[in-house]
């Protein structure tokens, strides 16, 4: 079993309470409340501009030209791409370019980018990439599942979601990181692999807090 | 008015929010439960290392000898000195040292350490003040309120942390970080000034996060 | 005077003297000997992977989405575009990419590339800029001079080298960091300009040294 | 074979090298100038502080208590002992304090330091140890080597330089480091091994061109 497959392996309980969350089953049969998703899709975006940022770490930290040219290409997209994406859908969810850019980010959203910045700055190209993957690769197998309910991706709001994330583009993206994963980590000691494992369940665990946080609408725990 | 005090005017509100959190009304008042303050000891321990990692980064952004020096004493002060009181502190609320050793961080210390060695990490030298000086600066405050009300500092487990955070010891690092805050902003652009304002507003807002995490004894928001 | 200005002028000397090393001298009037621009160019390719680590770096640091997207677009056309420029011009020099793949960093190459990336990583946006500034702001002054001499433009070696620095396309790169500079400067202590004032001049005598290294084809100054 | 054993047999060249390079002999038959020595000296002072930069990298990214506990206390012996130590004898050989704190880096100080904080900051814990052993243990090296000459150790101005790197302190620092590269090497993959070996050899080089940079009093290579 390859390293990635093992780490995908500790993390399904946690992925699977992920997909339980209410948040996700009620994108799935469409009940989802907009006012949630609308905070949802705002803290997004906050959440796409650090992951930019961790993209550009790659470039960085990578020690060939193939990895930093393959991270600079995925900063690009990312940048220069999907934020228009996200903008252009959030239109649509009546939500304007000048409220995205107001947008102060939740407690668990500057929870989840600063642990990966953290962890990527401070670590090796591998801390970030398991840092990385779990939002990607979970992403994608939550667009597949939500696609196999009938009708889900026809929704009028949220069909275009599940269509993106389980989209072959998309996975082509998961299937990178993990090719780079098993590549970088072939004869790694067990102690820096246990120090990965903590980092890749550690961000599977904070994907989860941000659906919690999405669904009920949760800038920070103490408002006293 | 001096950038330092600016600041300081700006936060009270959440500072006052946090002293009247029942967190560290119990304290004040020796009412609270044991437990609460055992994981609240636990994830300090957690959180202390992570501010000892941050002197070093004093050390490593410094630009002069003093300063660089300064950090030093502190990174030791911290990881030789305090981390023993904490552990003997510990130790007599019936924490052992291998449960130290064993704990893993709840999601809002994660927040909170990861948020500020990011910044640290990302920015500059005067990021990283803005990013540390609440937490020493408002517990000197907290210790110095509690000190105040009769018999709060003879608790016999709350009286020695109350005791230290009001101790001239304590107040002689916040204004160290005052002065070296003021004196680095000598000059600084309103747009520089409004980027620590944000910062400094943020880990004000975690300290409290910090206290709700420790009163609800609370690991993670979805347990799922 | 705008900052840029004022920085361009105190580097006029170091910029003077690096116009005037026999290295520039003989890409003007076809003299320099094949060997040593083949040196130039092994070693510019190495340092071209490290200047695209620093437009990372901008990425990283940018504080705006603005700043962040116009880093990644310079990383990706670096790259993705430029090397690959660099590949073929080396081919005409007889220069193959095995050998490319195979250079050694020369210790004047590591010393300027190592510098940037230091202060880069240590410091903040601004320390980045005023260390890459005078790299493209230098080297497009230089194109234009020489392409300023009858005949230095249509050198079958030299030629191109010249028109590529002296092009619109590379002045846009420079106007671009210049602009950037005086933006982000504005209103900064004289304490923090005579800071960027130092890391400007000191990668400005570095280009000086990257002439000098590859004119006497010099890797390591001590070969005992 | 160690793995810290193995890159000290592939080092042993260049630290030959090292060892025979005028400048050392001449501190072992006490013939080497007084100014090239007090060109050292100087280097050496801001050496140190960069030196000492180091060390607090390796708090900032050790990933146990000991670890970053070892390192904070190599970071407060730098700064706040051996720098006094190196003022007072820098005074003796008639280098006031002032002048100590007005020194220019030459090109080889800036190569030497910033590569090695470029490698640390990018990288593991592992990269920065391997960038900072070659000083720590071929100074040790060389110090015993030079105390084996017939009153080396008496010179009145370079007896004390032999002394202090012949020590027993010194070693303890050297053996530290051996230790921990040791410690943390188990397991590691062939790629990440022939990584941290280009970084030994390549400062392993660095030390030579620090020789050489004092012996010719050399600060820039072209002085146009």
């Amino acid at each position: 079993m390859s390293f990635a497959a093992s780490l995908y392996e500790k993390a399904q309980p946690i992925w699977e309470a992920g997909y339980n969350h209410p948040f996700v089953q009620g994108i799935g049969d469409g009940s989802l409340e907009k006012s949630k998703f609308q905070f949802f899709m705002k803290q997004d975006y906050l959440y796409l501009i650090d992951y930019a940022r961790l993209f550009a770490l790659g470039t960085l930290k990578g020690n060939d030209l193939q990895t930093m040219s393959t991270f600079s290409k995925l900063l690009h997209a990312t940048l220069n791409v999907e934020m228009d994406l996200h903008r252009a859908y959030a239109k649509r969810l009546g939500i304007s370019a000048e409220e995205l850019e107001a947008i102060e980010p939740a407690a668990t959203t500057l929870a989840y980018t600063s642990y990966m910045l953290n962890v990527a700055q401070r670590g090796s190209l591998l801390d970030l990439i398991a840092a990385v993957l779990p939002c990607t690769w979970s992403y994608y197998e939550i667009g597949v599942k939500l696609k196999g309910i009938p009708g889900a991706s026809d929704h009028p709001f949220y069909g275009e979601w599940i269509k993106l994330y389980a989209s072959d583009e998309f996975k082509e993206l998961a299937d990178w990181l993990i090719q780079m994963l098993d590549e970088e980590a072939k004869g790694l000691s067990s102690k820096e692999k246990a120090k990965l494992e903590t980092i890749f369940l550690t961000t599977s665990r904070l994907e989860n807090e941000f659906w919690d946080m999405a669904y009920n609408e949760r800038m920070w725990n103490y408002n006293g």
